[in-house]
């Protein structure tokens, strides 16, 4: 073949094409979340399927797979040999393509109409049930979705276990047999760490952010730190919804949700940084990549890398407070006016295991991954059933945490993604924690200015580092192969453990060199 | 053919797909209005562009053809003889299925990607260009608006007149030579009452209505009167934007929006009130029916029928402000406590020639609607080139109103239609306004306590009775049937403007008999 610029242009406007669908269907999703009045649920299911299913189908469509097989040899996934007027990336570009082309092409249309509009209608259940705190109500959704969890990795196949065929949705590449050691690790180190905070005679006490805290003020507040770290609201949106989420249509329309309750400071703050670490990596995309996959996030654990590493490197560091807590005070001088920076950083660090995983702190944080993680496993090995799940939760828990929900609201049922259909995706949280540690650890070597200039507030610096280095490449590299050119390392706990034993250690007064 | 019904069963199926596309569409629509940030418009136009080219390409795609060939005979455009299984409704759902096809057949695919993404950019560029006041920022997006139209004339073809062709698209049925004497009748009385208004010495003082009004409380009170008027809050929602305006994505969830002005009550208050209307026509079309042309409005007529009928024979009446005014006393005692109800309803109903359409009493309004009808006919019989319209709209302004704009931002830039591509639509305003007259006569027949209820805030049973004659029925009966089989009379001025004259000469104290 002698010019490969010519299908490979017809492949990226079919694919913008699908993008416009896709992007239409996200739309519809986020309104339901924040806008859509309750009756019109049921029709919105349908509306979501039919663009999901439409999307699917012109994506597996015979004139897409010609295109491909013009560039791409099928045995290796990789672009033909004779496709050398293409460069790295757009050799990237049709092996993402491919990638993604076979896998989907390995599922029925029925297929994903039925796991849409169930999925879609199973949310609205598990809202309701949840509130009600009646897993009852929830269990025949829950059932059927994991029907269709079964029946998609028949489909899929997989070499080793079937729950990789869900991991590699996520997280393309992991398995659970490498998930399993590294976790194995991680806990080990957690639960030292833990023992350590259990001794500590006098913890923090973190009563000041549980006071009464105005919610618009907290709104207000969440917003202007989103706008220090270079959130641009010319291209995107902050709102309230139940559980918040970061969505885009386009690098120049990303929104993202967050809560507000008046008697808790850290639900509204850390969920504006969090979701505008994710904000950043959609905002931050390629836009002359959009509808291919360089103009997307490479994986669920590179995103929420993005989220963590703003949310808790940066949001829970002494630097950053050094600049904001003067300011916070400011909004709220009757709550935190006789409060020192150092009381307030250490409230936000105080460790205590505790039953909602989006509250935790660092340390517990990841042992609740493992609760899912360990859960999904046994499901997905037909080791448990779904009505058994409240009762596993509870010993699990009892188990990674030393505490039991008494209500399922607060146990099995208080984590959305089962009724998304998005099981696999758990573990993503914890890999992002750790390839957070990562690249934080190597921005500050890169830009030795880096914490003098989060004390004063500038943090654009360290935005430029993430969208130079991590953003602007979408799914160009793997993540193995991000993690090593970036840090000339490969995936590894080490630098999570040191980063929280420094920062526990200091928070509790006890020597980090366990 | 022996059984019509598996083809329509198939037929309606896929209806329902491209109501699922046009819906969201229409969402991303309502999103773009109120709440899209500013830097993701051009995003949103392709966007767009695909949703609506997918959908017609997907309306005249051979199968429904074929489907609908079985069912319709193309030369009279009916359901065919052997289709005796079919009762009235499916054969009217036929029949308009079949005008819509005929219609979307004529128009090439590419022209409606074109035109899609071009009123999707030019309303974006009007809205800037009219803050600016800038008419020659927004000619070239303008004049490509027209071109397309008069492509989109030559697709469709015409009989008498190429206006006639466009009109048809909003209005199905209505002709130039129809509206024509109709317009000049209408014109005469309207004259006439005006003259008479200019005669009164003592004109109503409207000051009040223009005091400092709390836009959170204006906003309350109009959330109120929507509830109270069956509005179901449970399958819609109001916001705020630019230019009220009402969507739906199925009858159960119908979105309407206002805006809000601190120094203008009548703003806020009558766009909930007409929007309203509108919102309860949707809420109001079968459910059963969704997808099919039996579950969608008969016309723009007819739909601008409900909103006014609610605006100004409901909202504009002393038999609703009975109810309401204490109310809306308690929501501004010091603005309104020392006002009485009659000086209030006067000052409603005051008739004062003005430069913008939507702020237009009921008297002059009809005289706007002629005003932009004759532009938008010299305009397609290229008398007139799109560069001299601002000068053009000064002229009959002044022949018709007597009064001429300084700034184009009040002339010919104020309305957003041309920039959605919609000309010919203007004319359903005042059909809307002739049939609100006579539906609402009728409802006073049909329902011999409707002032009464009126007056104690009961507005359920009107509501009930719109819905009962005219919402359940969609698109089952053509405009002049619908007439006929409700009043018994055809489409003509003397109800709206013996209503107005009685009106008008109570509030200006002269005697109505002209």
């Amino acid at each position: 073949m002698s010019n490969p610029t010519q299908p490979l242009h017809a492949l990226k406007s079919k694919l913008l094409e699908i993008q416009h669908l896709k992007n239409a269907a996200a739309l519809l999703s986020w309104d339901q979340e924040t806008h859509m009045p309750a009756g019109g649920g049921q029709t919105r299911a349908e509306q979501l399927a039919t663009l999901q299913t439409l999307a699917h189908a012109k994506f597996v469509a015979p004139e897409i797979e010609d295109l491909l097989l013009h560039l791409i040899d099928p045995a290796t996934g990789l672009a033909n040999t004779d496709t050398n007027g293409l460069d790295d990336a757009a050799k990237a570009l049709l092996r993402e393509t491919w990638r993604d082309f076979s896998r989907a092409k390995k599922l029925p249309s029925n297929f994903i109409n039925r796991l849409e509009r169930e999925c879609s209608l199973a949310q609205q259940v598990w809202a309701e049930a949840r509130r009600r705190d009646d897993f009852l109500q929830y269990l025949p959704n829950l059932q059927t979705i994991i029907t269709l969890k079964f029946e998609e990795i028949d489909y899929l196949g997989y070499d080793d276990c079937p729950y990789d065929a869900l991991l590699d949705t996520y997280e393309p590449g992991a398995t659970v047999s490498q998930l399993q050691p590294l976790f194995a690790t991680l806990r080990h180190g957690l639960l030292e760490l833990l023992a350590h905070v259990r001794e500590c005679a006098s913890p923090p006490d973190d009563r000041i952010l549980f006071q009464t805290y105005d919610k618009q003020q907290q709104l207000a507040f969440g917003e202007l730190v989103l706008r220090k770290m270079g959130y641009d609201f010319n291209r995107g949106r902050l709102d309230l919804s139940a559980h918040p989420f970061t969505t885009s249509f386009h690098p120049t329309d990303v929104r993202v949700t967050t809560r507000v309750f008046e008697q808790d400071l850290p639900s509204c703050l850390f969920s504006c940084i969090h979701e505008g670490g994710h904000g950043l990596y959609e905002q931050g995309l390629a836009e002359a990549q959009y509808g291919t996959p360089l103009g997307e996030a490479l994986s669920l654990g590179i995103h929420e890398s993005q989220s963590r590493l703003w949310e808790n490197n940066v949001g829970r560091s002494k630097a950053f407070w050094t600049y904001f807590f003067p300011l916070l005070q400011q909004y709220f001088p009757s709550q935190l006016g006789a409060t020192s920076m150092d009381r307030f950083h250490a409230a936000l660090n105080k460790v205590k295991p505790s039953l909602i995983r989006v509250e935790a702190d660092e340390v517990t944080y990841n042992l609740h991954i493992m609760v899912r993680f360990e859960i999904e496993l046994a499901l997905i090995e037909k080791q448990v059933s779904v009505k058994d799940l409240p009762g596993l939760w509870r010993e699990k828990m009892q188990e990674y945490l030393g505490t039991t929900p008494e209500r399922d609201a607060d146990g099995v049922m208080q984590d959305v993604h089962w009724s998304m259909g998005a099981l696999g995706y758990f573990p993503t949280y914890t890999l992002g924690n750790l390839y957070a540690a990562m690249f934080f650890e190597q921005a500050r070597r890169d830009v030795p200015a880096l914490e003098t200039d989060v004390q004063r507030g500038h943090l654009l610096p360290l935005k430029d580092w993430l969208n130079r280095n991590i953003h602007q490449y979408g799914r160009q590299y793997s993540s193995d192969d991000l993690l090593q050119r970036i840090t000339g390392r490969t995936l590894n706990v080490e630098p999570f453990l040191s980063y929280l034993r420094t920062k526990i250690g200091d928070v509790y007064g006890f020597t980090s060199n366990s």
